[in-house]
């Protein structure tokens, strides 16, 4: 009985990984860089976006945008003429609380992948579940805002173990917080230790350069290795 | 195929309602009331229960904590010399994102149900899977944090409608974040009319007086109906 059930959740995931590849091949094909973006409800994801998508020299930006219902961030990043697709898990998903790489793959045909060079997909807001499903992403970057606590990294590992960026977002809130900043960064630490941290303020805008460098390297690197 | 896969996740559904009455017949038994408390991550739940689970008169309060994994808010509520109890998601359950009846049955053991008359469950930060699984409340409490955006009511619907009560937490931050308090009053009619909202600081203690009656009014409501 035991052995039964570990045999059906591996194969749940080998799907999800062989999508994963099938979608990785189409991105590749294409040139396009793949970022998979993820955090907490509210924590700026989209803001962080609006910030740098029509700024990035010589890259052409596309974005994916999930939510389980609505379409609120896909108008707001459409208002920059990017190109912005919007899936939604609610129709034909059973409102997944993340996204997969099926649910990426039947979004694959609707995306103009000759016209960009870097896809940001914008993951549902949740520090669980969009960890655990590859999507055939090039690389994973987190957003943990300074007013979500410091515990973050050790009650939702997982997530900050998954990725490659971790975005300290917020931080022109710190004045107004009982925060320890230094708490946070030994919590990211203990879970993934040297992990790549920027601190930022969406609001501000300070740190943006650093975000947007860090996205410029990402592509340029994907580019050398093509 | 399309009926036999909508039957599978009605049969699932129906395990959970089956299991949610068990708990609530055992919690009748026992005449304690109990909260299903649920937020995103960082939104304030357990510092909302650290201001009131010591000054209820005449209740005595438990909580079951349910975390992925660890037990940094059960700890912190123990020190409150309250009895709680640690539920992790990551040991037996798979590392979901959410609590359902089956986890809460399996805590019930552990429970000391005859010493209490108010148990809060505090779910696993998400605003998605946990508004779709009954546990065998009375109630359900939701906080949405003013940092998190006007916006988390249309964008995750189903939690704002599935609860008895909203607290809009982090009031204090309002002079220093571009935030719309009537916007977000506005979207938290729009998908659930009317439902009761406290605006509550859990860091100065602002609106807390008001959370506190509210807590004692459905425990007093409870004992008259029992």
């Amino acid at each position: 009985m035991h052995r039964t059930k570990v045999t059906v959740v591996e194969e749940a995931l080998d799907a999800n990984n062989t999508i994963a590849s099938a979608n990785r091949m189409d991105f590749d094909r294409a040139g396009v860089t793949v970022i998979n973006f993820m955090s907490a409800p509210g924590a700026g994801k989209t803001t962080l976006l609006e910030r740098v998508v029509s700024s990035l020299p010589g890259v052409r930006v596309g974005v994916l945008e999930g939510d389980v219902q609505g379409s609120l961030d896909a108008d707001r990043l459409a208002g920059l003429h990017i190109p912005v697709v919007q899936l939604n898990t609610d129709s034909g998903f059973g409102g997944e609380c993340h996204l997969d790489a099926n649910m990426v793959r039947s979004a694959i045909p609707a995306l103009p992948l000759e016209e960009i060079d870097l896809l940001i997909v914008e993951n549902v807001g949740n520090l669980v579940c969009p960890a655990e499903f590859r999507i055939g992403e090039d690389a994973r970057v987190m957003v943990t805002a300074v007013t979500e606590g410091e515990d973050k990294p050790l009650k939702y590992p997982l997530m900050f173990r998954a990725c490659e960026l971790v975005l300290v977002n917020k931080i022109d809130l710190l004045p107004h917080l009982d925060f320890d900043l230094d708490s946070l960064l030994c919590n990211i630490d203990q879970v993934h230790p040297d992990v790549e941290r920027l601190l930022v303020s969406s609001r501000t805008g300070e740190g943006i350069d650093a975000w947007r460098e860090w996205l410029l390297r990402l592509a340029v690197r994907d580019r050398v290795a093509a």
